[in-house]
């Protein structure tokens, strides 16, 4: 399977030249990273609306938030699922077609502009319950994104040069193809159950839809069933390759980081928009109230400002810790991203949760908990991460590079990179519950640590090792040589600097 | 020189373990994707202020653009400029250093979260121009951005394993080093001479940061002139390389790309955010206006889905347009990337032009002037894109790939995609113009035929090539055969669609 996977990435990077079937055939690279690019910015600024709603002063914030973000913060989250769920099944489409032309493009662009219509439709679901509209227009949609995806399938098995290399050479091609079209064309077909139910009894509709999301699942649970009780069926091997869902099914290790790179650039450029459109006063206001002095108008801001690079520096160093361990992931499976999703979905909620930080008036209990919900933010994004990492350890043969694997010179760097987060933010948290007078201190000195904590980061890791080994077989080595080690470190940590 | 850029290529490519050198060396390659994000959307988005202005109804357009439009276009076109100037240095930075380690890549973050936040000062100064905190805070960054970028070079001189392999090899590595160093600084200094003159006398400061943008083009006027007054000065050709400031610098097409995609992700899915935020009505509003029917309240937001689907498809396709187009493109010079740019400033202002389309009363006078200011911006940002191809054209030996070059199977095919939307922009203009009361359907029905016209764009060129070569050579070929020759196309257009 490895090697079937360096054979695709070769494909893909092929010049155009290569391709002696039709000049107007051309690599699907930079298609897939423009649908990335779209996807996830469609899936994160649903966080928007939920960050816009104002949390009054005088209310408390626990009962507001149930209140007036609950539905906001499910339609993120409903977003976030539906079009990571789009993604992956438009992921898998496009392993199997590795080569594009003008057709396909215009198709996918097609595709494209339903796709980021469907977080409307959900909000009209969210704030209409009972209305049957918003439920009608979403299954329209991937009704229409199922029967565009269905033509895709057909022309390109009528264009074979257009297939990923193994399945040209498949002698069952036209079985392999009747097999993709039927796990396509299941998702429309739920919905075109939903939308009639819908008209019926629409309560039955939204399980439905909740179907759609966990059906590959599903379909999963019951082929494992059935194999358990008539014995298991025959597949071909080749036909389990990309659509056969199991948890280890590969998934294209450059659209992930492609995806994941979209979700963090815009969640970290989320806070300076708003900074940008609310946060510049007014000449007249600047005039009449601070008697014409623009810095001490600005800070009034002061807090939001903070807010912006503290935001900024989380949302860049979760990438970084993402970064480092994807460098070092070899091959990417469904599970690690599943995972991943989960981890995106937590750092999208990271503007939502700094723009509450500054909302409230300084030790209040609202401050506090919000303090708190961004510590809770901050660890899930973090854990997840490590739970990738944790995962692809589990089968590290296949799935990580050999510094990474257990024993590797790079893997106890690694897992603290990855655990660094995490214990922070659990450390805010507790710290915060026990000196709750002092939460705002404690948590923007979080802010402050963090970012060096990483550049010492192997240091400190150096430096917590030794110390455990000197108090856990003190007679091997001497607390001499450790320390001579961490000062040849730091001596040439600092001459890299100078 | 080609040679040298595939090379840089391969090196990009190189897996993690090729490197002997240490083991948390990098692949630079999914940073330079990150910071592209970051830096497209930043310079995108400084849009949305704009768009969110509320134009009066009763206001001439023409006048509130004037009052009220101009502050804040003036802010997103310079943002835009100096954002791709520093997205320029950035480019012209990783070209010298290939590979990375955890302590670049963090310095690289803290270089984006200033970058991030220049639009934010911008807005300062477009809104207190003769206060001087916004001048001062613009410099600062500038300023931190440049000592950054140095720290950067410094660092990479010092560890040559992370340069790039012909600089790598190169004798007077520290000459070049103290080259590019001159480069960087050149910028921070004059911010620095424009923060003190804003002390003294501010108006020249705005002339000093006017200065900073067209710096390359000034220096490398002047050399000009001296070499013309004194005679040419000798200068090594590696350091003309990178540094150069030459139109036909090479400009790594990778990022080109990304910065593009980045650019046409944001601006296609920015009128989604605002329909997901604004046009979802408040359930007791329909109760009491619509006698609580969803579909009536949804019918007033008609033209607003309209807009939204005019405003994808549009972008949609020039994207298309573009990719088509750096498809066949090989290498990417300096000066297409400038055009480039000039183009993406452009297609930034698309979702303005499409929001504006809507807002007035049908058969106003600002609603056609809306009209004809969204042809005027669809006409420049396809303009720009042709010009990329002329410009290519001139040096299509090393440029272009040989099936678009002049007398190439494609380069006809090639004109006519890109030419398709500045001429049907140009048409509609005129149209809007003579028969002003059909400005709106004559509007729409372009962007419906548009798409169509892309997909059946092979048949329409070959079509039009028979006509013109019936009646400027007739008696050379029937038109019974070029018929034909069409009734063939349309058959295998039919037969790979069904």
């Amino acid at each position: 399977m490895e090697e079937f996977v360096s054979r695709e990435q070769q494909v893909v990077e092929e010049e155009p030249e290569a391709n002696g079937h039709h000049s107007s055939t051309q690599s699907s690279h930079r298609l897939l990273n423009y649908s990335d690019a779209l996807i996830s910015i469609i899936a994160t600024v649903m966080i928007l609306p939920v960050a816009h709603t104002k949390v009054e002063d005088n209310e408390e914030l626990r009962q507001s938030v149930q209140t007036l973000l609950t539905t906001k913060i499910a339609v993120y989250l409903m977003t976030f699922l539906i079009v990571t769920v789009a993604w992956a099944a438009h992921i898998r489409l496009f392993q199997v077609i590795v080569r594009i032309d003008d057709c396909l493009a215009l198709l996918n662009l097609a595709c494209m502009m339903l796709i980021t219509f469907l977080p409307y439709t959900f909000s009209l679901m969210a704030t209409f319950p009972e209305n049957i509209l918003g439920i009608l227009l979403f299954c329209g949609c991937v009704m229409v994104i199922g029967v565009i995806q269905s033509i895709i399938v057909l022309y390109a098995f009528s264009h074979p040069y257009l297939l990923n290399q193994q399945i040209q050479s498949l002698e069952s091609r036209s079985f392999y193809k009747s097999h993709i079209l039927k796990v396509i064309m299941r998702v429309p077909l739920v919905c075109f159950f939903a939308s009639v139910t819908s008209l019926i009894f629409f309560q039955l509709s939204y399980v439905l839809l909740a179907i759609v999301i966990f059906l590959p699942y599903i379909t999963r649970c019951l082929k494992w069933c059935r194999s358990k009780a008539i014995g298991p069926v025959e597949e071909s091997p080749e036909v389990e390759l990309f659509y056969s869902f199991l948890p280890n099914e590969p998934l294209s290790k450059e659209r992930v980081e492609a995806f994941s790179d979209g979700v963090y650039a815009i969640v970290a450029t989320l806070l300076i928009l708003d900074i940008c459109e609310d946060n510049v006063p007014d000449p007249t206001l600047v005039k009449q109230h601070f008697g014409g002095s623009l810095v001490a108008a600005l800070k009034a801001y002061g807090p939001e400002y903070l807010a912006y690079f503290g935001s900024f520096a989380t949302v860049g160093l979760l990438w970084f810790a993402h970064h480092s361990l994807f460098l070092h992931v070899t091959r990417t499976t469904r599970f690690m991203g599943l995972l991943n999703t989960f981890s995106l979905a937590f750092v999208g909620g990271l503007p939502l949760a700094y723009q509450l930080t500054h909302e409230f008036p300084p030790n209040s209990r609202n401050e506090l908990e919000a303090i708190q919900i961004s510590c809770v933010i901050i660890f899930f994004a973090g854990i997840f991460q490590l739970a990738i990492f944790v995962v692809a350890l589990y089968r590290q043969q296949e799935t990580l590079h050999p510094y990474v694997r257990y024993n590797g010179q790079e893997h106890i760097f690694m897992l603290a990179k990855l655990a660094l987060y995490p214990c922070v933010a659990l450390v805010t948290f507790f710290l915060t519950c026990i000196l709750s007078r002092f939460s705002a201190s404690i948590f923007h000195l979080m802010e402050i640590t963090v970012p060096f904590a990483f550049i010492l980061l192997r240091l400190l890791v150096r430096l917590l090792l030794s110390i455990l080994r000197y108090i856990f077989c003190p007679e091997r080595i001497s607390l001499q040589r450790i320390l001579e080690e961490d000062i040849e470190d730091l001596n040439a940590i600092n001459t890299a600097n100078t």
